[in-house]
């Protein structure tokens, strides 16, 4: 087996709020049953002290690491952080994923069956919010016996489920570690977001989101993933992977057909999307994303984070600009001012905002520190070449 | 009348290779009769040496400046640049603008009568480049008797027309005014138009281009178009302008309707722009400014400019992510390491790409200045507040 592997794992189900006890939703509509679809890897110690929850992004799913048989062409997700001797070594703690509500990788969504009419919900289900996304993963962890955690991270929306989390349950995380997020969705990315459903609902195959059955969106949601994949990258990124290059010959053919590389990739990315992924989910999860500002409620940022009792590291990465290292030091600002033990890490990288996914070396030797020493009275900061900003 | 305006002015109209002496392209395809809308204003003056030729963007047209009639709701798109006593002083200057081939406000395009099959000429109209755009100009200069320009100028794919033109023709014009744009399209803005062109060839009433005298393809425009519009400002515009504010009420509706102030004005953007527009022009016109390189054919960018007899003032804009000033300093240090003569300033601005269009006042003062002086012999930088970077 390939070193640091988790090996085999397999999904597991949990179905909750059952009728007529459904789970009330930020929006007051109720939804009922719920099933959350995870996965666990290494095994929660006597006391219950090593679980980590790791969230997901919009695209994601419950398979953070590991593979699901022999055959597997790829592992999870963060495959290069969670395993053993990894940043969330499987040797020492207990990792937790599920796949939020309103997806469509298992857990209950706008493609689940309504168990009232038998049919997929399409655009009945109601809308979530972060808040409910964490609030389901609450039952999940009541579930496993689970009542307080080492950690929550994630990047991007799993981030701000992270910070989310900590909000929301002040006493129930030693050590939040939200990764190249924002305390709100920024109007521009509410845009972009916009575009991205304005195209799905255009599609003439959405149909007003009842579209099982037949057709799906397939266009409409091939665009929606190119500009957010666009978002995810940086121009240096696209520079050094595809420059202006020419697809096939070395002369331009001048037709509408793509003729860069770039359009090609671009092209590719939005298509394989939409063999994986549920339109209907992508209009969810973008309007729950956009819908986050953690100071909902509590009248100012400073506000919201003060009755946490978790530690804080921030991580952010330079060429990410769609959630920039400023966000970042927004939180980060903000958690200072309502006390908090704060570490702020920004990593040169220049893969943009998929550095989360990508920069695990330079991730793995901070986290694993702040993980090794999350629960003591004192906490120096780990001294690295990135120095955490004072 | 209002201070400084033009006027009431006339589009005038210019028709030329004809068949059998059609145009050759850029691409090897001909072309003929072509004509051009174009407008001026001021007066030529009697030794020809007054003439400035102004460029305009992606889904500009040849009316800078002034009404067309005394009821027109607006003026021309740079009548804060284009008048009496402003930058491009009509006083003294005698100014034309263009609308480009392959656009659709006047000049020749897709959406004009093929005159071999007396219908629109459709996907059959041949690509074009920034080059084919400037040969079409250089005739109609001919045309009114102006072999000599005192200055080229635009902003966007204007600025690219604007320097194409200075080495095509290097002996033509003694000041070359590049604004907000590169020396080629980068590899993220390729991207970003691919994901606009794929908006509207998915869009099924494109119908592969031949949907004149049917349904438009208004649905893929829009898409197209509000991502264009994303680009164009600033996160910053974005987060004055609209915030997190939501439309209508103070509380979130939770439903699939625009909910945010940004979603609607991007939406509503994007929908006004199919009342005005033609989707084959947007995508030929996208496809053009994406081929440009300057150098292309000359070996290097220093080649390129190397012959060119012009001087050159080179503006950008701190906000702007979609031609940032690091690539105008590309194109600074290139026409320097050839030896041409450069004066280059970025603005401090909050607008974005934008900023071309709104920040008329910082302009016109640097402006004015290399137009009174752009034929002496020895012309030191303007000092302002903004130091022309050495």
């Amino acid at each position: 087996m390939e070193a640091g592997l988790v090996g085999i794992v397999k999904t597991q189900y949990y179905t909750f709020a059952h009728p007529p006890n459904e789970m009330t939703l930020e929006s007051g509509r109720r939804l009922g049953p719920i099933t959350l679809a995870y996965e666990t890897y290494g095994r929660l110690n006597a006391t219950k002290s090593n679980a980590i929850l790791i969230f997901h992004a919009l695209s994601g799913d419950a398979h953070v690491a590991g593979k699901h048989h022999k055959k597997d062409p790829k592992p999870g997700w963060w495959n290069n952080m969670v395993g053993s001797k990894k940043a969330f070594d499987t040797d020492k703690y207990y990792v937790i994923c599920a796949n939020i509500i309103g997806g469509c990788k298992g857990s209950t969504g706008p493609s689940s069956t309504n168990p009232r009419t038998g049919k997929p919900y399409g655009p009945r289900f109601p809308m979530v919010t972060i808040k409910d996304m964490i609030q389901t993963q609450r039952e999940l962890l009541d579930h496993l016996g689970i009542s307080q955690l080492l950690a929550v991270t994630g990047g991007s929306m799993a981030g701000m489920q992270a910070l989310q989390w900590a909000v929301t349950y002040p006493d129930s995380v030693a050590l939040c570690i939200p990764i190249a997020t924002a305390v709100r969705q920024s109007p521009q990315n509410i845009a972009f977001h916009e575009v991205g459903r304005r195209a799905i609902m255009g599609d003439p195959n959405w149909r007003r989101g009842n579209y099982y059955g037949k057709k799906a969106p397939v266009d409409g949601l091939a665009v929606a993933r190119m500009i957010g994949h666009i978002t995810y990258l940086s121009d240096g990124t696209l520079r050094v992977k595809f420059g202006r290059r020419l697809q096939q010959s070395q002369k331009l053919s001048f037709s509408l057909k793509p003729e860069f590389q770039v359009e090609s990739y671009i092209r590719y990315k939005g298509e394989a999307f939409t063999k994986r992924f549920d339109a209907n989910s992508y209009l969810y999860i973008s309007k729950a994303i956009d819908y986050f500002d953690i100071s909902n409620g509590h009248g100012s940022l400073e506000a919201a984070f003060r009755a946490s009792k978790s530690r804080f590291l921030v991580i952010s990465f330079s060429s990410d600009w769609l959630y920039p290292p400023s966000e970042s030091e927004e939180l980060v600002n903000a958690l200072r001012a309502a006390n908090k033990e704060v570490a702020y890490y920004e990593f040169p990288s220049t893969y943009g905002h998929d550095a989360f996914l990508v920069e695990g070396e330079k991730m793995t030797r901070i986290i694993s520190y702040y993980l090794a020493h999350a629960r003591e009275k004192r906490l120096d900061d780990y001294q690295i070449e990135t120095q955490p900003l004072s």
